[in-house]
């Protein structure tokens, strides 16, 4: 066995703390001490829009363990025999002696820590996008406990009152939901023209919006925030190219970057994303010292290129990895896959691997398909219609992406298809999977299934695909597409596109009315979800149609309700 | 392209319907013909349990389609020209002329169809156990719609009586969750020793039993039942071994056989497991006849062998395996993995792979480790715990088995480990994997890869560990071991194993009083979950002590609660 090692880890939040502790598992001999800058330690930052919303009761839930204890720095003492130095801000890393300087910032008093392996786990701090009135009080970010606490005191002091949240991704639209929970006014704005930008693709991030607006969450995508205004240095109002927002306090959730000064002025390199480099054992270019969490950046599994994605969930799996070499088992983190899950009131998003988008962006020769269905036995109550979406590699079959958006149950399908992928996976590898059926929990088919079998059908040629928003256009540009609807009279009464050229024939009385439908046009094939527009489309196939087309996803994937009657 | 075939399928449920749907979009020219001898066709079997219970609220919710139509017989001619026959049974085949006798059971008329495909989807049907009074008026089945509107009748006639199951497999248990909740009195019996036979390990059905006992089921493993006694011809009894039952209605859940009776008098072989043989594109051994459903045997993936598993899921995918063959696009049916999942009031049961059990039987070289944790982040509000035990090949590290149950989210660690052994993952393949992320959806590790990851350590002879009934039984048979338990104070005294070996010493003061623990003795470490355990077993063994050993799944795992206090 080799001797007892010097561990110093500079930061004790979740990957800094699971490492401490696995170190102290493998090898109770070795010394290990952390230090954090902080007054918290080890805390629940993802659970703080649930403390916002009043979820989570309690400031302390985010500190407790699963039985009830406090992390605090007594607690890693006492039951870890780890030394956790908390108000400590380390200022330098002499690397020849191995040895960080420190100071301690209450007293001012500089402090010296020596150490055998080192592990760098400094974390994200908020990007503050350059807006005038960003310093005004009544602007918040929403990262550390402190900002938790001050958030939580504004909803204390006044329920109801109006907020606006800067930032349109998961940690922005958590926070939309928790004001809104609280029954305050909540406008959301995003720079990118969607929510969700980078992260899914374009209609799927439309439905969550159109979810927050059935919700009464304003969203105003494509916007430019042009300042924050107040009065008596605290916010008033925020201002966009388009409109003004009243505002008692703003919530700005733009993204991380990580945390790399420290690193940067010991010599230590950054990687192309401007996140830490670390190899595969996630040391850096010394190997003395080892990086984790949200201040390194990672191999993407699918695309193979680094990418910057910092998640609470990977910080914890790169503790272990640390700490198992450290204790000289030979470990390696295999990288990421992009995978994320966002509650947004009823809704729920999620994606794993890349979308169509980034796809195309990277050159990938890839299609897509959307699907919508039943999360359960579509009988049984409380079953919930799931949007998914699969981007699939032409030629190779290979599964790139999942991105899934419904009340249902997105995780499940998420979850199922980031195994797929992770194990490389193509469609068919995967199609017959035996998942879990009773009817409390999917339909015999899994959604999921049936879009993989739908992706089969499109890479056969039976189903030939037109996306929701592809027949919307050519309905909208004019150049003669016909939309046939071929739901039951009664669902098309009840809601239908309020459109001349969409006409609607039962699908039962398809066959003996094809003298009504015109050959020389484009005819797509619509209903609900998306199964007996296909049935449609292969009949008028087999009658010799020659441009007949499947609207993807049905009604339920129709852009916008602004065209239904 | 092929001509237009003539396609005979037998039986209109789950894999006939769907086959000849799926012929029908392939090669809308061919002509479908479907025999079926019951009123009902292509019914939700599966969710009759429900039903009965009152959350599926209609009779007819079991016929319809996801947009409310009931799927009968002008259902499937208008929407999908496919010729539905039922009331007629199929009596013979004559596989030289390819053609089908059969007689419409109405009016005795002999019927003859001819076919160039034919399909046999005859299903199963429920086993009879030889038990005096069987016949008995009140003793049901609860495979066929009639079953479920004869059950309905009963509950509707008198609520809060008493009802007897016979069978602990998922219909006795879904039958007992339905009469419970119409608050009949309700006891299950079941001839093995424990419920899910076959399907899960000891420990963890017990965990289901005892679920079972706190909503008042009253359940009786290991019995043997000698009668069902009555009066006037109706049942009022149901006497065991052990003891008598009252009942007003017995429902016998005890398993399904495969309706082969047609197939063999045609010559068509039956496998090992005396279900139907087929091939992997599901052809009997004469090409031009197919079988799927619940009337074929399938191979298991894990094991390479034969198995009958009649499940709708399975069903289904049998029916776009066989249309495609018939249609000429060539496919097989992977088989299957013994997947299933079932909701037992608040609690769920399921599992996918082999049991430690089953692989012990079988010869192989396998490991199990249990472990428990939260489904959800801990702190947010409804996550529960889930128990978990993978089976992992000793060696190759690949996975074998996961079994989960609590009442917490166990589909999609299911479905996750589904997932992987399908593509044949090892530990090491899934350890890392990049699952979704989110407070409200799992915690930062998700329990699947604790699991994975505890896995890995006793690989590594890190973890030592000992299942809950392994400790039960070396402190019930007095050879010396001890239980350290490890908790606080407090949680020792809300509830501990009452046993004069169980010692109490708080993992914070372990270090201070190794004195008080003898070294010549097993040392058992436990705590509610097993993570503290673990941290105790390392630091014992770091001190010294040689025999040292991790109860896994602490507390939560230890069996029958009749020792606790």
């Amino acid at each position: 066995m080799e001797h007892a090692k010097n561990v110093l880890i500079i930061g004790a939040s979740a990957c800094g703390a699971k490492a401490a502790s696995r170190i102290k598992r493998l090898r109770p001999d070795y010394r290990v001490t952390i230090l954090d800058q902080g007054r918290y330690i080890s805390y629940a930052a993802c659970g703080i829009p649930y403390y916002l919303s009043g979820k989570v009761r309690e400031f302390d839930d985010l500190l407790k363990t699963t039985y009830g204890r406090i992390r605090d720095v007594g607690y890693f003492k006492d039951l870890k025999d780890i030394d956790i130095r908390t108000g400590v801000r380390a200022t330098g890393i002499d690397r020849a002696s191995r040895r960080v300087a420190a100071v301690d910032l209450a007293t001012g008093e500089p402090l010296a820590f020596d150490y055998e392996a080192l592990v760098l786990t400094t974390g994200a701090a908020p990007k503050t996008p350059p807006i005038p009135g960003a310093d005004l009080r009544g602007v918040y970010h929403l990262t550390t406990l402190d900002d938790a606490a001050a958030v939580a005191q504004e909803i204390r002091d006044g329920a109801g009152r109006a907020a606006v949240v800067v930032g349109g991704g998961f940690i922005g639209i958590e926070a939309a939901e928790a004001l809104r929970l609280r029954k305050w006014d909540v406008a959301l704005v995003e720079r990118e023209r969607q929510l969700f930008p980078g992260m899914l693709d374009f209609e799927i991030a439309a439905l969550v919006q159109e979810h927050l607006y059935e919700q009464m969450i304003e969203t105003e995508v494509d916007a430019e925030v042009r300042s924050f205004a107040g009065s008596d240095g605290r916010v008033t109002r925020v201002i966009t190219g388009r409109k003004e927002y009243p505002a008692d306090i703003v919530i700005v959730a733009t993204g991380l970057r990580p945390n790399t000064a420290l690193a940067e002025a010991a010599g230590l390199e950054r990687g192309e994303t401007g996140a830490l480099k670390v190899n595969a054992r996630l040391q850096t270019n010394d190997p003395a010292i080892y990086a984790g969490g949200d201040v390194v950046e990672n191999r993407h599994i699918i695309t193979g290129r680094q990418c910057y994605i910092p998640l609470g969930s990977t910080a914890n799996k790169h503790g272990r990895v640390i700490a198992d070499n450290i204790c000289g088992r030979d470990a390696e983190f295999a990288g990421i896959q992009g995978t994320f899950i966002c509650k947004a009131l009823e809704y729920t998003a999620g994606a794993t691997g890349i979308t169509e988008t980034q796809a195309a962006r990277l050159g990938l020769d890839a299609a897509a398909v959307s699907v919508c269905g039943f999360d359960k036995a579509h009988y049984y109550p409380g079953s919930q219609i799931v949007a998914l979406k699969l981007t699939v590699e032409t030629g190779t079959r290979r599964l790139l992406g999942l991105q899934a958006a419904g009340k249902g149950d997105v995780a499940r399908r998420i979850d199922v298809a980031a195994t797929a992928m992770r194990l490389g996976a193509t469609v068919d590898d995967v199609r017959q999977l035996d998942l879990a059926y009773a009817p409390p929990f999917s339909p015999a088919l899994d959604v999921l299934i049936t879009a993989l079998d739908v992706a089969d059908n499109v890479a056969a040629g039976l189903m030939r695909p037109i996306t929701a928003g592809e027949a919307k256009g050519l309905l909208e540009n004019g150049d003669g597409a016909l939309i046939l609807d071929v739901r039951s009279d009664l669902e098309f009464r009840r809601q239908h596109i309020d459109h001349p050229r969409v006409v609607n024939i039962p699908l039962e009385t398809l066959p003996e009315r094809l003298g009504e439908l015109p050959r020389e046009k484009t005819i797509l094939c619509m209903c609900l979800l998306g199964l007996r527009g296909y049935f449609a489309q292969r009949i008028l196939e087999a009658a010799g149609f020659p441009d007949v087309r499947t609207v993807e996803g049905g009604l339920f994937l129709w852009p916008g309700k602004d065209d239904l009657a």
